[in-house]
């Protein structure tokens, strides 16, 4: 097992976290994570992502209350629209251990160990493309906090409540609100990442033609795409 | 050294490689740098983004014609707007450098190993967070590249011949093109990754409050942010 061996595991094996025991992050780790998401390319190196961190108590705690009520709102929505309420009845299936995933992520939202908003000053007008200068960073964020023994997840249901979070936290209109990172020790077991098989990720040459060497290693695990009505 | 220490320190030396060795990726890396990149999260994990690989011969080859074109004309007129053919006069200055670097990039555009382009399947109207669902992949795709000693670089100079390249590669209007990654062998040091100082890019509580844990690691390189007229 070489060096870029572990590296590739790691990278391959950084699932979403959505529930977490209790404890804080070192400080010592948080500089470390966010060291490491801050070296991710942007365009043109603007370096215009910033990271905007909500810990649980002191004077974020208003911002996490805000997020917290949307997030709820927003889950018991998808969770009719997307099939998820039905799918919890069968809580042995994947869908349904999602559903209660998010359940318990949304209920204690206001506890979660970090909450961190993405941010990116915009220089230009909004485009679909900005993200590239965004999501990388967060990206590295993610897999940096994977590294140190903790986990979490992107979402961007902040949509519904931008106006009075900006407000309560002095973002400037100029600044987009990229997403909601949460972060902390994870609760139980990671799981394998399960995605569609490569053949339909990856093409070569034309539009839907499989790249034929896009094969998946033994014993990957494959999943359906989306949420729980699209999986039939 | 830790294999956590290993994998943050893999994660904040990865920077932008413009300059490539002529030697193809291996099949077996291709391989597994893509399904490391697939393994990447997305919105509801609908798996929406997909690779459309550019090989250098065969079918391709126009595809990497018309982008290559694009390509120096955008640098051409970036070159004069921000300043790089000036600072291109100092070579020794980072300015200089990228410029030179830049140069080469287009000037070989379609000789570069390997052209990627990130897509998106659009399920809902195009949006400046739906690249939440594709750039995280992109991320990770660069640094599973770094870590099998390749390296490369994410770029968006696409847009001005998109229809020509939908065209060519039979891409379906519902597909957003994300951008064009370069990948290859690099040729020559990567040199360090520079930054502007954490207090500037990580806040806490509230905008442009520097969050107190967020300092920079002894031996920090750092940067301005942006291109060479931003640098003054």
């Amino acid at each position: 097992v070489t060096s870029s061996d572990t590296f590739l595991e790691t990278l391959s094996t950084t699932r979403a976290i959505r529930r977490f025991r209790p404890e804080d992050i070192d400080e010592e780790d948080l500089t470390r994570m966010f060291f490491a998401a801050t070296r991710a390319p942007s365009a043109s190196n603007r370096q215009n992502f910033r990271f905007l961190v909500l810990p649980r108590d002191g004077s974020a705690r208003r911002a996490r209350e805000l997020l917290g009520a949307e997030y709820r709102r927003c889950w018991q929505a998808k969770s009719q629209r997307d099939g998820y309420d039905i799918a919890a009845r069968d809580r042995q299936s994947r869908s349904g251990r999602m559903s209660s995933a998010m359940d318990a992520f949304v209920a204690d939202f206001e506890n979660i160990p970090l909450v961190v908003l993405p941010c990116l000053i915009r220089y230009k007008p909004a485009s679909p493309l900005e993200g590239a200068s965004v999501y990388p960073a967060c990206q590295n964020l993610l897999l940096a906090a994977r590294a140190l023994g903790y986990g979490g997840v992107l979402t961007q249901w902040q949509v519904g409540v931008e106006p009075e979070l900006r407000a309560e936290l002095s973002i400037p209109d100029d600044i987009a609100i990229a997403g909601v990172i949460a972060l902390g020790r994870p609760k139980g077991s990671h799981g394998p990442v399960r995605r569609l098989p490569l053949p339909q990720l990856v093409f070569e040459s034309a539009w839907d033609r499989p790249a034929p060497w896009a094969t998946d290693p033994d014993g990957a695990r494959f999943s359906g795409a989306g949420p729980a009505t699209a999986r039939g």
